[in-house]
């Protein structure tokens, strides 16, 4: 049976793993979810090793990021992380993070979290189990949690 | 006989894979190709991996960054995971990354997805085949998917 | 029994292990420290690694970091150094990293110092004997040295 | 027989593997040379592990980068991935970098591109068989490619 | 007997490694010393490894950064490196840098690239003979080669 971990944090503000949870039951099928829970996301690398330790075919990494420069630049040293560690055991870690800018309000920066989440879930879903309904979307311009944009097509006279 | 690993994303606007497979396929040859799509450019370090597991010699990794700056920081992100998995393996990733910002418009952005992914497409080929041909481009300022710029001779007296 | 390691510097105007110890101590429970100290920020990956090779399971890093934007090179080469040995070892390194710039003045700032310390030494305890306590806290906005952001909503008619 | 192994693009805007391989033959003695072309600088680490492990000693990576802020984060990633097969093979790479903002016009970039990769050159040549000169010109503020800066000295009273 | 590897630089404008000879050679006890010389920061890293792998216990590398923005990416590629051997070797690498903008004049540049030389090479030294003397500056603000910054204290009504 496949595990799926969940690698989520105390700094964010929304129950990122709750989203997650609930849409990967809906799409069904047999499968495991380890959760554990790490301060931060410069934090989420270590955990996601460890999920992988115990068992995990592939890791969904839940974070926020705040506005400041130095929120940007432990993003940029926990995506670094997550590179490695996923690099070094050829597995995915897909990291699903929100920025507090990306939303005008709070209402608005919670909905937000719960839909870009649950579309990363649906995209762990089908990298194991349907990933021809990965390859389906391929260059179509997903955007998870905003509206897609669309594919481009060259125009042949 | 020689595999080729192509790793595209649903995150890109163009479907990058089917210019690279045109292109490499009016090469001729034998070779197989195996396609897979992970959703982001932070998800093709991981991809590529999955495809060397698999026994590509080498992989093209295609892609579309956007114009934040957040989008940067992720593409540097995701060539750092692309520059350990090459190491890692000793074989090429090739990257080929278009950012939304280098075209105009729609059209003018389909345009350059193509003509880059096609003259990358043949570097990965010339690699893996003609290595010769490679060299027979070095320093001449190759410029995938826009005019060359050109090669520069010193002037001796 | 479990064995916490601290590495500091001689950079930190603040005496961040002594917090670190004593929070660690009213957690009660059976653990060993061992405290290991270096120069800077750069210096603790190796720090942490030689913890780790004594046998530490976990290792609170603790660091100060100047205003300048050299500083901010040297924390991100620093974090880039954590994320290392963490997805090396499978351990967490728990980084406690204070900005000069963080705090209005002297009295602030070693507050800031104290209190973060402390609230990271917490997420240490719990991370390696109380792991449910961790999950509690996931998503509810935890500021360690700050108030708390608190947790968000999605609002449901 | 030591070996140097060649590594150059075809994004350059010049041949830089002429001169490194002209200025290499000028100072006599025994050691063969391999060259081996790659597309742009992100391909350089991928291309010196190959030369690497066919037994290469030591590499020289000839790359350009251009003036856009996308080619500095181009050039960021190469040299994270020069500095990985550096520590993982426990062996130079050379890096030979020319930044087309440095010269002024076409005729003086590439003045710079023969020197810059000369000096380079000898310094590869030095690395491996005449350490003793390399540690001669130790603090003596050496910039390839342009006038040296020189030394300083503590004034003493 | 402990030893204590060297790698300095020839872009370097002063000769960093003489006054950290010397003021080891000050402390007493019985170490070897091996010096390394190499072109500039971005060969620290495999100059290290070098050292290590001809059996150093610790590494001091010391370098200069120039002042444009190209120097400070070095500086961070540099770094990375030197990330990197420190983590697989589980020692220590001293990073002595000194950048050019941190002084008004060459006087008082060459003042600074010897004292910050001299403090870091205690620090080596009491990292590898005397950690107690370390532990004893931890919290206390050292600033190599400038005035340190002093302790905080929590004032305690």
């Amino acid at each position: 049976m496949k595990r799926i971990g969940i690698v989520d944090t105390s700094f964010s503000r929304f129950d990122m793993s709750a989203s997650a949870v609930d849409e990967l039951r809906k799409q069904g099928g047999r499968f495991a979810i380890e959760r554990y829970t790490v301060p931060g996301i410069k934090d989420l690398a270590a955990g996601a090793k460890i999920l992988f330790d115990r068992g995990a075919d592939l890791v969904l990494a839940l974070g926020m990021v705040g506005r400041q420069p130095v929120d940007k630049d432990c993003a940029l040293a926990a995506d670094f992380g997550l590179q490695l560690v996923q690099v070094q055991e050829g597995k995915h870690v897909l990291g699903v993070m929100v920025h507090e800018e990306e939303a005008a309000g709070d209402a608005e920066l919670a909905e937000l979290f719960d839909r870009r989440t649950r579309e990363h879930a649906l995209n762990a879903y089908d990298l194991l189990f349907r990933p021809e309904a990965m390859t389906a979307r391929a260059g179509t311009g997903q955007r998870e949690g905003f509206v897609d944009a669309g594919p481009l097509k060259v125009r042949r006279p």
